[in-house]
């Protein structure tokens, strides 16, 4: 309910997965039910496998996530969060505000055992491929144990979902050398560096897109500011693009013929390909999207969802932290 | 001596600007005295301004940066400390490493009366101008007196290097709110609400490129592995057209004729066009380049270099500090 479109392009997704695997999947909207019913109908939309659930309260981007939990505990947020703690839905996914529903999954779900703290991991493209990076928002002031913990489970994420054998870890940093750094990427080289991962050592910010690690691990400040860069970069040069085409008839003409190429090529850096960002470390399965996000997106990250549940990735990152 | 196309760059440079200003502006070259008038006589190059000074050691990218004060005290950097510190240049200029320029910088000029620390700023180019971000790379940990000092010299540099009118101050931080991000940017921002900057709040990684804030202070570790990613954000973009354009005959076609127009966009955040950046806060003047400089990119660090003692920018720092 409290994305930047909603709930119109979450309606959209869900019918759109529903419809897509109508046997093998059921999808619940939680959310204002009259609101969502209104919508369904003056579409004609009713798969079988679509279900409603009603939630008064609406979080927005304005609430203070951390409050939620206590201000608000008829939100659509919660009440999903309470369906899969009672077993009745198998993952939720939102497109809210991305604090509040991270401080609702982490207190209603819990953490898996051994992990002190849940983190958001990001998809990038890269040169030869694509990488996680995680944190990229959840927490600011990491400890060398967090971003041990991060490491892990972004190894086993992908190596799950991407089938990477041994995948690479890299700490980001300012420079290759394991005397680099601050307080807390120096520590963390000595916990990695004697781990059973395949870790390669530090990763400059230079290097995060070409490709040599397949895990940047980094604290959620650092992550997070670095991800809304990226994400913007591409619109900067879209927009450079368009005031290049506006200051004359040739330049449009060129910039015409361009931008299906450009289109293509920046497709890559396009956070709605990827469907939303796993919340790892939790004791149930929880991904955020994009406050934009569209019906698309939201679409994937119902399936991917369903690919998280199927491939037990939570249960290969209890049994590697008993181990 | 020491940066990627070392001395070749550096003497192309040197008498490029030499040649471009014989009344104005003399330029001296420190370095292997032999090498260097070796590569002069060979090319015929012999303006009356450009002069040579010898030094025998080399700091390379691998000297560890604050070690060398001590094991290469006849390096080029050193020895055009000592020119500068000894009155006999205005201003030393190197492409070479970061790390050594800055530590023997410090130390061989020391710093101007009220700066803690001295920092690199460096130029980064958004949908309106341009604004300066600071620290990226000289100091990983930082006290929030730093980054109040960081805010302080770039908007004087802002204000007398682009006539900007009081420059909008920011922090790079994970959300607007005064409330958020880690124990640093908490604590800036109240040193910064309650200065006479034109401070303008937080300032999120998105925001950084769309000309919300012409001043931008992180610490050094945020800000190098920003500075370097968006640098690299580049490189992987034109490899990208690159790869496409290998996939068949009629990609080929669409990425030549997209290429210009690509140019001339990409070339807004060429690091070149700027022609290095400033150790700020040092008493003297200092301007770093990037290890691949290009003559074109040296001959512009000598002019900026230039700019800066004219308008007498170490002064205004001064004077602001103990007003």
């Amino acid at each position: 309910m409290g994305s930047d479109f909603a709930p119109k392009n979450e309606i959209l997704g869900a019918v759109f997965a529903a419809q897509e695997k109508p046997d093998t999947l059921e999808v619940t909207l939680v959310g204002k039910e009259d609101v969502i019913r209104k919508f369904l109908k003056e579409n004609n939309y009713n798969p079988a496998n679509l279900f409603v659930v009603n939630a008064e309260e609406v979080i927005t981007m304005h609430d203070s996530p951390s409050e939620t939990y206590k201000t608000k505990p008829k939100s659509s947020i919660s009440v999903a969060l309470d369906l899969h703690k009672d077993n009745k839905v198998d993952a939720v996914i939102s497109a809210g505000n991305t604090g509040a529903f991270t401080a609702n999954s982490i207190l209603k779900m819990g953490r898996i055992p051994g992990i002190g703290r849940p983190t958001i991991g990001s998809l990038l493209p890269t040169d030869f491929g694509k990488l996680i990076i995680l944190d990229v928002g959840a927490f600011v002031d990491c400890r060398p144990n967090h971003l041990y913990e991060f490491a892990v489970m972004g190894s086993i994420y992908m190596n799950y979902m991407f089938k990477i054998d041994k995948p690479r870890v890299g700490i980001l940093n300012v420079g290759e050398e394991k005397t680099k750094g601050n307080e807390l990427s120096i520590e963390v080289y000595k916990l990695l560096e004697n781990s059973k991962l395949n870790f390669i050592g530090n990763v400059e910010g230079g290097d995060i897109l070409k490709g040599k690690a397949d895990v940047i691990v980094c604290d959620g400040f650092v992550g997070n500011i670095l991800l809304k860069f990226a994400e913007s970069f591409v619109d900067v040069l879209k927009h450079k693009f368009k005031v290049y085409a506006g200051e004359g008839f040739m330049n449009k003409i060129q910039v015409g013929m361009t931008s299906g190429t450009l289109k293509k090529i920046l497709k890559q850096f396009d956070y709605q390909e990827y469907g939303g960002v796993p919340l790892l470390g939790l004791n149930g399965v929880c991904i955020i999207g994009h406050g934009k996000s569209t019906p698309l997106a939201i679409k994937n990250m119902i399936f991917k969802a369903e690919e998280i549940i199927r491939l037990k990735i939570n249960a290969a990152i209890s049994r590697y932290l008993s181990s």
